[in-house]
């Protein structure tokens, strides 16, 4: 709906109103490029999270730069990306439900798709799933390697499961995910590699079983935007799965990244917002809150503008702490770079595209609210 | 898009897929009426803040059992709600910059608006948007009475303020908006009204001032599902902006209600959730994480499943903790109370309205996202 637009193209910057989701295109395109030259020399795959973009046009970019595909965590994400042009989807997820399945393996007739599994009554489905639609799906066996979220226990579980994979007639067996999200955000450089160090020995003990057994994994995928870089050393690994790089949120930045290979990725995402309220000499509203930019990794910070902290959000508004001798005149407009970008993004229907001060693109956000 | 439907009209609640916002209509309803009994006898409107539900066939629910209209925070918000049928709004917040005020003088020209101010440059501009629209914006102070967030100091600041506005040829003074957001979460019954007293008195000391140069305030609104009672018995305000009474959120329920004159509301809003992950016996891992029920407020609570915590959320995955002896099978589905309903309302497109445990209807949240 016409209320919704939240820009023309080639407008200024200065003159697009508030709350809107900015991609910088210059800062955004360089982080790529850093990302893709940091692996240089490395035998290993890009395949980005779309969990972070939620967005096609990024997606078909990211491919174009080399990425072998992307990543999904729903179905019906997956489906918008298809949709949108991406040929290639890795659910780097469990699906779950006959409804879901359904979808699934309709999709799986008109894209790449891998899906993973940790339960072997899932495969079961997913077999019989597979069947009723035609189709051989890809199902990559999801092992946990200390992030204790979904995944089977790694060596004999993780093998088993494997095994029922490859013995199922309408399933392919595709690999190992081993996504260690719990090591993302540990600030030291050095436990982020100790955490991906156990992480490739679990893989290891697993892939050894599948090797003896004489079905070797072809794929072993995972890593984030905060540990890729020991992934992509550890030989283990095959895809890497970062998905945050593009964007950098607040929470990222505040890891250390001394030594540890992975570059520092620039801020390319803000939240543009404007001060709707002065009323009084410590402290400034802005228009955006918690439904602008999600606070569960933190608040937002605001952008290139030293004395000023954001240090409370509510529904629609965000309270800026000035420190003593900073004012901020109604009206004006700055950025907030957001804690975490992937609840964000999820709050708007377009980015607001960028470069060097004016409106280039409006890129709509195909995937946003894709919870099935 | 055809992925983003939730549900169909007539199935059972057990065969809607998830995630999905499900709204207990039966619930619903009950809570509407018990406001309104909550209210029988006291001389007080009522004006429910629909930031919570964005929702105009909700709207026109409340106001169909005697609201007098809405509360929005947004210009575009109030849009939606206008589009939807709904003929009143008060805008309880601060609208600034040259672009929203000319859409909201426009939507002036074809319903009953009304908007706050705290400041007097942006009075001024009001004053211009109305005349070059050719309307006559009806424009309320908006007075700090505590919650230190927008708003003029309550005395002479606001009594200044109400004054310009009075002055200006195309504004219509409007009473004063002293909503005390402060107050709603204080847990206990005591420390609200202790709350609201203050607030009450900072707003007689701004009615004193305004009645002394014969222009009496027509109407002082504000109020919470936190407080609304405290309001409602000063004799002070007229009108109630109470939001949350509608689903009642574990955040909410989490108050002391004791001799404080509001009823137990009940929850009516959940998310339907499956359970996607059975990886040890003490967890299972739901498909509803932070972008399915927002955190900002704490964890949503399992819904009348005794021994099942929701502990940890990640973006798509919801961590459950199992008491010891309960398993929860691959598939099984159930509800959470989300821990704040407003932003939680606004990752989705449409409730699903259940009721006696069949889809009733899809009601469209048409001003989700509406940030602008």
């Amino acid at each position: 709906m016409s209320y919704y637009t939240p820009a023309q193209i080639g407008q200024p910057l200065a003159d697009v109103d508030t709350p809107a989701l900015i991609l910088d295109l210059d800062a955004f395109e360089r982080n790529m490029r850093l990302l893709n030259e940091s692996l240089a020399g490395r035998n290993v795959k890009l395949r980005p999270h779309a969990k972070s973009h939620k967005c096609p046009e990024i997606g078909k970019r990211q491919m174009a730069l080399g990425a072998v595909g992307v990543c999904c965590q729903k179905v019906s994400e997956a489906e918008a990306m298809v949709d949108g042009g991406v040929g290639d989807v890795l659910i780097a997820n469990e699906v779950v439900g006959a409804a879901k399945l359904k979808r699934l393996t309709a999709l799986a007739k008109r894209a790449n798709i891998a899906v993973c599994a940790d339960n072997s009554e899932n495969v079961t489905a997913l077999g019989a799933a597979a069947q009723a639609a035609g189709v051989t799906l890809n199902v990559l066996v999801e092992v946990n390697v200390g992030a204790n979220r979904c995944g089977v226990e790694p060596g004999e579980p993780a093998f088993r499961l494997a095994k029922q994979i490859h013995e199922s007639k309408h399933l392919r067996f595709a690999g190992l995910q081993a996504y260690q999200g719990g090591a993302q955000h540990l600030r030291k450089t050095e436990e982020r590699r100790a955490a991906i160090k156990a992480a490739c020995s679990m893989v290891k003990r697993t892939t050894a079983l599948l090797a003896q057994a004489g079905s070797p994994c072809e794929r072993v995928t995972g890593a984030g935007t905060g540990s890729y870089m020991f992934e992509a050393a550890s030989t283990i690994y095959h895809e890497l799965q970062a998905g945050s790089y593009i964007f950098m949120d607040a929470d990222y930045a505040k890891n250390d990244w001394t030594e540890s290979g992975i570059p520092r990725f620039e801020h390319s995402l803000f939240v543009w917002t404007s001060v709707m309220s002065c009323p009084a000499a410590d402290r400034a509203i802005v228009d955006a809150g918690l439904k602008a930019s999600s606070v569960d990794s933190g608040m937002p910070r605001v952008f290139d503008t030293p004395g000023v902290e954001y240090i409370k959000a509510s529904d629609e508004h965000g309270v800026l702490k000035l420190a003593s001798g900073i004012a901020l005149p109604l009206g004006h407009k700055l950025k907030l770079v957001p804690g975490h970008c992937d609840p964000t993004v999820n709050l708007y229907d377009h980015y607001v595209c960028v470069r060097k001060g004016v409106v280039e693109a409006l890129w709509p956000i195909a995937a946003r609210g894709a919870l099935l």
